[in-house]
């Protein structure tokens, strides 16, 4: 997520009650945690294991809990708890506001493009041209949607990632990440009837131009799906995964999250996906692996008595 | 789907641009897919290894994409790009006209039905006596509803086919086929929340009497389902399966398209079904077998470390 | 389900039209299936097998289809149609009343509480302080929502259990149990988008603190989910099963009916759960079992050809 205008680092320091250490002159240009980082950002990090990671990302502002050597022309905020320090800029910087009508002002809707009853669009929407909105759909603020797309009804744009901090000192465990990242449709996308497509935690989740989804598919936050794909129904797909050009995926397939499945490829019905995967190949089965292989396998589990019956006569 | 009144085959080959071969004096009464077709019915060819199966089917009227030999009684419409022609000709004859208000009054809606708020009901939807439809339910244009039957809320009925033409020349490479088929369901149905159920290609989905789902079930267009069917949660049946009367599948199941269920037939959860299955008997797995049979192929899987043992002690 | 105020024995006999045997003076606190019955309560039976379960439960007043000895203290109502008298009596104390609006007047939302468009909210629905309900939501009758709590645009809170009686003899089989059951969600809850919570089917549906849902979770009727669990997308619960506290199953999860995952269990993605899992272990593949030694089985299949060859080379 980028600011309207940059922030000046002392500003946000000031915010959010952080010791500022290293350069103090910089401008903050937009907020993003580590996957999604840019020169500029301010991300964030509070477990020793990630702090090379984070100090050696793009990003320019890093909130932390320690303080450590600050890298040349970057700056360090550090105070006690991060995370919560970070949740309470996104809220500051992409506050909710909630709709007091189904349809926004401030949602930019194209020509030619009809929006059947009962949808919701929320603040700072737009929408391109010629495309059809069935009823009861929900798109959440920020989606970006381009030309000729189509969404079957009862589908849901736009809702927050599933991302928690456990905290199991309290009753309640798990503190929300709010999320202030998009979702980008891009032109001649067809979603199908009650799917689910998650904004980013802080960058965009986005469907690439001309793919098709079935019904009750599900992309998980920050997710990036390539052009002309085509996703059966009940697919899901985990959070900030990557699925390359041109890649099917047949009914019920769950793809987890942070990998990549390369251009091309093809999973078969029911396969899980928890690793990546090359493209221009077919798959099948849990875990998804070469589909010949994997059906020469349910052969061979098949011969087992056949080889309990040679071992013993032997 | 079929026409309100005859259309001359010489109006349609004009309407198309394509020349007329055969029997120029017909007059055609609708428009279906090869999966469907009746006598009087207009359909597409565009891959010669389907042009015998397409000439000999009951198809009266076939656009084509090469001028072949044309059956007694018959007539064809040859051109370029018969796909397009088609879609053409659904978009003429059923065209999208999009709704003002959230229910059409072209709907007809039964004595005794309680509709609850937020509902969508589209154009010249029919709706028998004594149904319940609970609130956020879509039911898309022409769909056809018995008596007693309940919809939870959330469901979608009748959004459009999974149903696209590769056309990897262009940069968006799926072209759609519009649908012009109907969801017809019959009497004593329930249709648990957030269930989708697609209208077919030019056919019907039809869910038969008394048969009950739970929620999150997808049916593929043109699917037809058995009487007295009982699908648990999360179920997902591809397009034009047919699911013969009083099946019952558990959890999570998934039914590949273009398959027959048999009878009385029983299929275990979180089974995968890629063929069809005889009536009768219990399945289980992927691909779903016999279910003792698999079950004792999973104590097998157990019992390869103990043969391993066997053979490395002779 | 408890009555407003309890009712004489000898007025539910009336209105059922049943023999009333044991003691006439009682009266009925509520109404039960077997699961969920407690004293006072009346439960029906109409299995002689499940009989001495019934009359032996904490049930007070039996609905049952033969006159047997009666327990000391309580009554029978005998009657030919235990399971219809029982649905009229549901029907009679918790009858369903059509909404005219979206957002019923006999709802109490609390203060700082948001709720977005297009949402609908039934009779007799509790909604605590600060929660924040995204669009095209239903909440049905009688729901109870704590503080803080979260749900996701398009989901489904207390639609009606998925539970009949198959009546063979009837051209439409099955027989709709009337649910009067809640939903209850706990404080500091999140559900994500188009999920379903189903109402119990007498008893309740619980949510327990601090859980949060990712989408498309179905969550099955009489289910009681303990505190800070985990759910990822497209899981699915059954009826009646109880999920310790802090469980994280992961995506696409099946778990069957009346069982139990013990506290802190952990279930990978994909994993079926047919029968009760131990507390504090991490499973997986269907059935789920043990994580590692599923692990060795997925290794030892790859083996089968190797064992195949050692015992032809022997």
């Amino acid at each position: 997520m980028k600011f309207e205008t940059p922030v000046p680092v002392t500003e946000i320091a000031a915010q959010i009650g952080a010791k500022l250490v290293g350069n103090t002159s910089l401008l903050a240009t937009g907020l993003n945690e580590i996957h999604k980082v840019e020169n500029g950002d301010i991300s964030f990090v509070d477990f020793e294991k990630y702090y090379n990671a984070s100090l050696n990302s793009k990003a320019t502002i890093i909130i932390i809990n320690k303080e450590v050597e600050c890298p040349a022309g970057k700056a360090l905020l550090v105070l006690n708890d991060p995370f919560s320090a970070y949740v309470s800029l996104v809220k500051k910087y992409r506050p909710f506001v909630p709709s007091h009508v189904p349809i926004s002002d401030t949602a930019v809707i194209g020509e030619g493009t009809i929006i059947q009853p009962n949808v919701f669009i929320g603040n700072h929407v737009r929408i391109g041209k010629n495309c059809l909105i069935h009823p009861n759909v929900t798109i959440y603020d920020h989606t970006i949607i381009g030309d000729n797309v189509i969404i079957q009804a009862g589908t849901v744009i736009g809702a927050d990632a599933f991302y928690f901090k456990k905290r199991p000192e309290r009753e309640a465990w798990y503190d929300k990440l709010e999320s202030c990242g998009r979702v980008i449709i891009e032109d001649d996308v067809e979603i199908g009837a009650s799917c689910t497509i998650d904004k980013g935690v802080s960058g965009d989740t986005i469907i690439g131009r001309g793919t098709k989804f079935d019904n009750m598919i599900h992309i998980g936050h920050g997710a990036v799906i390539g052009k002309n794909c085509l996703f059966a129904a009940q697919v899901g797909i985990g959070g900030k995964a990557i699925i390359e050009d041109g890649v099917i995926l047949w009914g019920q397939v769950g793809v987890s999250k942070d990998l990549t499945i390369g251009k091309g490829a093809v999973v078969l019905a029911q396969s899980g996906v928890p690793s990546s995967l090359e493209g221009g190949k077919t798959y099948f089965g849990y875990p998804a692996e070469d589909a010949r292989q994997k059906r020469r396998e349910l052969g061979w589990i098949k011969r087992i008595p056949e080889i309990w019956q040679r071992i013993n006569n032997q």
